[in-house]
């Protein structure tokens, strides 16, 4: 059957319904901020979608006695009440992590109720299974706001980029270690000393682990590869090297080479299968990596024919993240309200062929800094372990005024692959003037 | 009624179409990439959009004897046979220009076709007149590949945040202005020369009006506005100045401010209404706005609640624009294939009313540049005639080994509105010792 064919029988006018009803499970800066802009823009909204939406039911862990949400919606400690409820025709699922969400999620969609989750931990992990049964019951789930908050990236690669072939998806999508990394960088300071300002200024956690041991940006570049590359991956399968042993000294010897440091998360398509990491690079001054201050992420998309695109704006913050979930939200909307559902376009969480992972990697130039016990002759070993595995050195830069007993130093290597890069370096940790592993980072040159 | 009570007894499965069928009316770049793009990434078009796209017919104006296009479509010379076509599903046209163009999109609406457009002007000038006849016959349009090639702004305003009040939109939307801006900079050459490397490198045409004089951008930028701004707006309404009295003496004044000079499309809602306005700006060294190179395109657009987000990427070419072009076909047969018409999220277009427009500026610095016959005196009338409307002078800078009968130098003026800035400049011109009217760029010191 053709399309045209299709359309006399079956693309009749049905009539519009009056109201799209949502319920929203877990009510913290996420869910509030989704909420509060439901009641505030309710106008622009309703215009967008077809019909007003309304907020009919709220779950969250702790109710107060007698708490009314946004519109006197109800608010409930148990989370059956939203997804089994005849009033609720969208599900926000918006109480993180892996556990109960996966049980929201699943419970939602059997109920034949869409999900909208800005949960990056729940689609990297459970994706595929959550996508599965979502088409059996042929809903969409709405993922937008799990990668790089307000920041469409996942409609880019979904939608915008559908045609193309992507080549690569790579870039900042931890607000957290951007906001540490630029803090580093503007003041001189340790990792410590950000880090705690980040947690006083409310951009890191407590508990800051996932975010500067890069586990969050692993899940982010775990579903931003699913969609661009068409296939299964989890993020245990991912290597990831986070922030935390990034010293001010490193930023010293960045600006020595005009250049900064960035953590990267990047996933890129090579002859032999998909190379995807998540780590700390040096990054050029001259590069819009480089411009990304603060808590903003940027994600670069290379299209085969679009060319190379980015993606910048606020990774993170309750409205940021809401102004996401809510795109999702009308997008479903839209739809119910003339009595459609929303086609869902995230295929590549529907193919259960696991992605190939390279096992080579793309030339590179590296950054090496080795922290020393000073004496004569280390400069020598050091050339020499960089010399038996056939590597150029590019420069060694050493900054003056430093402690004798603790001293660093940087080499920079000419463009080799990694497993070289790193054959050298474990030699070099081998002697016994090492004061600590040496860090290894790679060059962005050819990145943007 | 409620969504969930309609779901219950319209949102049946329908048999799937085994086929959604596109016809091309103009067969040039755009067109010929369109084609090409569907033939070599079938098999990715396929999977997301549910069913096969074959492209079925193909008008150009001058179709070869006996010629086939793609996969043995065939050419035809009038594009009624297209449009009219029972075996056509999506009509894509990329024949540009707004008097044929604009007979082929309201044919193809009439007879119950989606279409597709790359024709900025088209939707600029007719937008409005054909949102209205695709809304009686609840068909979409689209139109990503309008505005910026394809990097996907359109979506980004209209459905990534569909939830949000947008506060501006601005940027570079036309390719070949950038294009020779950057040469005139990075090369230190005239305008007419890069204007002419541009020619000879196809990144401008043998007529360069429509580019250089800014037309093409005004174009972009009142599409934006409508959607962003959801009223009314032609491109006459929009004020506009080109590049052409960009002088190879503004980059070298330019520099000294630690800044460079693009041609930016801005609307942006003040308390009394929208200001837009296509003109060269005055931009940091270190905004991102500067970083955007050659031909590519950077779209700011500012949120209520998502905040500032940036889209950057290559603003035309073939391949890039037959992507966003793609993007909008593989949506609408999407929705096809599951027997559904795409809702349209366009609702900007539909709204007749009038957008209105700001009376007032907010308080910009000014980049003043003077070209007089040396003589004494001329600072000292400038500065009165600057004083007199009460503007602070903020740098005067002139260059050295100059030709002293033709000499250039350049006021900066401290943050003041457009219409006192302009009263002052206008008092300057009326002087003996201009050679030609001051060129007045506005400094972009808050734009990103």
């Amino acid at each position: 059957m053709h399309a045209s064919e299709a359309k006399a029988t079956t693309l009749v006018s049905t009539p519009a319904v009056s109201v799209v009803r949502i319920g929203i499970v877990g009510y913290g800066t996420v869910g509030q901020a989704t909420a509060e802009i439901l009641a505030s823009h309710a106008e622009e909204i309703r215009q967008r979608s077809g019909a007003p939406l309304v907020v009919t039911r709220i779950c969250r862990r702790t109710p107060r006695p007698s708490e009314a949400g946004i519109n006197g919606a109800p608010v409930l400690d148990n989370w059956r009440e939203v997804v089994g409820a005849s009033d609720v025709d969208i599900v926000v699922e918006a109480i993180g992590g892996t556990d109960v969400a996966f049980d929201v999620a699943r419970a939602a969609i059997a109920n034949g109720k869409p999900v909208v989750t800005a949960n990056k931990a729940l689609i990297a992990q459970h994706g595929e299974e959550l996508f599965a049964l979502a088409r059996e019951k042929n809903l969409p789930i709405g993922i937008e706001a799990s990668v790089a908050g307000g920041v469409p990236v996942i409609r880019a690669i979904s939608e915008a980029l559908a045609a193309d072939r992507i080549h690569a998806v790579y870039g900042i999508v931890n607000g957290t270690c951007n906001y540490i990394l630029t803090q580093m960088e503007r003041h001189e300071i340790d990792f410590e000393q950000a880090l705690h300002d980040a947690q006083s200024a409310g951009y890191a956690e407590a508990d800051p682990s996932l975010d500067i041991d890069g586990l969050d940006a692993r899940d982010k570049i775990t579903i931003l590869a699913r969609i661009a590359f068409n296939g299964a991956i989890v993020p245990a399968q991912v290597p990831v090297a986070g922030i935390r042993r990034v010293l001010a000294t490193d930023f010293h010897y960045a600006r020595r080479l005009d250049s900064t440091i960035r953590l990267v998360a990047a996933a890129e398509r090579l002859k032999d299968g998909i190379r995807i990491s998540v780590r700390p690079w040096l990054v050029g001054h001259d590069s819009m990596l480089a411009k990304v201050d603060g808590a903003n992420n940027a994600i670069f998309v290379v299209g085969e024919k679009a060319g190379t695109q980015m993606f910048f704006g606020p990774g993170a913050g309750g409205n940021a993240t809401a102004t996401a979930v809510l795109s999702d939200v009308i997008h479903i909307a839209r739809h119910l309200s003339r009595q459609q559902n929303a086609p869902d376009a995230l295929t590549g969480f529907c193919n259960r062929q696991p992605l190939l992972l390279a096992k080579q990697s793309r030339p590179l130039g590296w950054y090496v800094r080795l922290t020393v016990a000073d004496r004569p002759g280390i400069l020598a070993q050091v050339a020499e372990a960089v010399a038996r595995e056939n590597i150029n050195i590019d420069s060694v830069i050493q900054e003056p005024h430093m402690h004798k007993t603790r001293l660093s130093f940087v080499v920079t290597l000419e463009p080799i692959d990694e497993a070289t890069a790193l054959r050298a370096v474990h030699a070099i940790d081998q002697f016994g003037f090492m004061l600590e592993p040496a860090l290894l980072l790679p060059i962005a040159s050819e990145l943007r």
